[in-house]
């Protein structure tokens, strides 16, 4: 939850009229988002969303991100959709920091998705992949496999306090998906943190995708094993394999895998598991005295990174052969 | 900032279901309210707050809050209207806490208050306080007088850490104003929080008055006290007459004051703020790791407690004799 940014009533009523939306009639700092201050805004002209870019947004990516949701709302994805200023910019900036408004969306996200519920994440993925195959520019992932081991360098001292034989099982991990990892297969623009908060549903029917501030090109099927850690675990842990082969499918459904893509991914889900470990053991071990976002308990995705290592073949999440 | 209770999905929609509000359409924590989880939440019906009450609010005290503000709202005081279940009832549960639903009032709380409003605040103050006269429920002042000596035995402490010699002026400004504090004034109901953050202003007409969860039985003009402390300090701590003298004299053209009323406005002020200080006090020396509100700086209000002290003439109020 956050709102790193206060935004004055003055400075938001001047922030405004540079858009075509109407007057303010409301503007209240949401508790979710963990990277960027966000407010819903109310005007003239109904909802929208006002997002602040903190500085874990690098500035530069800015125009890579609001292109792309526009790209994908141009093409039926049901993202945000940035709104144009006047002057036809989607950026401009606000108390010092980039800022730009988009459309709201309407719909609430599951706190425990069910079956159907992973289903039509597997579906809207796909879509999401294909709508994006078209959209020129291109963003390295930061957080990819390359980026691990220095990300585990800044953290390693600390490891062992948070599990014991954590920094041994992670240094053994990293070598052995470095020889393993799967580099050949087809990539394009993925979200790469498509988790349950970034999902609206509407009763049940799939409303919206939001927050593709980690977007990027690699991997396709990374971002497919992304979300078989983020859907498919139940909070005990244990994998459901029902909601894995529901999504896997309805993604195969939209879009065709190879052979390899399917084959890849164990290793992809254990690195993807391997990247959330990484980040949250970061975050954990270098907290901030009063910040205002409660970092995540990185054993959970140890945990999950020890389940998909011990899987070798894919039908373990459900897949027909 | 503040949503300490996360609401699920699936909770929501049953909760939802006992209301004629319509489905849900969208529901976001907000990330403010420093007492109780807060969201904006859409239906079929338009936007509403959603409110779970924690443990700061006393349960037996939300019949009070509630019919107060249906009291209000009725005599046309902007604030917000218990939405009544199909059962009648305004107030259930949820998560196993008590939860209402209200409507929610367009505008933004103004972040640095122009002498426009002050008058404006002052104004619907004595609004607010000539509607509360019939309102018969009666909820002592929690945070009066006399709680201030064991609120400020349970912090003593700690006060020099803050500001080197506290604890010695506080006990000495507390034996002072025991002895002077005026007690026979005219009373009534007491918004008793009303800080620039619980009003709305749509441009310039004062639109909403929130967040009525210390209000009770007190002093009238006491409430005008709070306010001077809370409206009409600058941020370098200067005090800004001409917002207090214009603050004043609209709540006197609404609701006639007494002499002896005007009289008391010193006292009442350096209470007010020694009330503040206390709290804020207590707060800032037993933070919670974790926690999700930052605790406000008491020095604040010690340096407004000193202003007041120094008062001696309600004219340096900007008081017209």
């Amino acid at each position: 939850m956050a709102v790193y940014t206060e935004v004055s009533d003055d400075e938001l009523a001047a922030f405004i009229a540079d858009y075509d939306i109407g007057p303010v009639l409301s503007f209240k700092g949401i508790a979710e988002g963990v990277e960027n201050s966000n407010y819903v805004l109310l005007t003239g002209g109904g909802p929208y969303i006002l997002t602040l870019y903190e500085k874990r947004v690098a500035e530069a990516d800015l125009p890579f991100f609001l292109g792309l949701i526009e790209h994908l709302a141009a093409r039926g994805v049901p993202c945000p959709v940035p709104v144009h200023g006047r002057d036809g910019e989607v950026l401009r900036r606000l108390c010092g920091r980039p800022a730009a408004i988009t459309s709201f969306l309407a719909g609430v996200w599951p706190r425990r998705p069910r079956p159907d519920q992973c289903a039509a994440l597997g579906e809207a993925l796909a879509r999401l992949h294909l709508a994006g195959l078209d959209y020129a520019p291109q963003r390295a992932n930061a957080l990819s496999l390359d980026s691990w081991r220095p990300l585990f360098e800044r953290c390693r001292a600390g490891a062992d306090d948070v599990a014991p034989g954590l920094s041994a099982e992670v240094a053994a991990t990293l070598s052995r998906i470095d020889a393993e990892w799967p580099r050949d297969l087809p990539r394009g623009v993925i979200h790469a943190d498509l988790f349950p908060d970034n999902v609206f549903f509407e009763r049940d029917r799939l409303s919206g995708l939001i927050d593709f501030y980690f977007a990027c090109n690699d991997a396709l099927v990374y971002d497919l094993a992304v979300c078989l850690n983020a859907w498919c675990f139940e909070p005990d842990l244990s994998f459901n394999v029902t909601k894995a082969r529901l999504m896997i499918a309805r993604y195969r459904a939209v879009r065709r895998c190879s052979a390899d893509e399917i084959a890849a991914l164990p290793r992809l889900a254990e690195g993807a598991a391997l990247r959330f470990l990484l980040t949250r053991l970061y975050d954990w071990i270098n907290q901030v005295d009063g910040a205002l976002v409660k970092p995540k308990d990185p054993r959970e995705y140890l945990h999950k990174l020890r389940f998909h290592r011990g899987v070798r073949d894919p039908a373990a999440y459900g897949i027909d052969p």
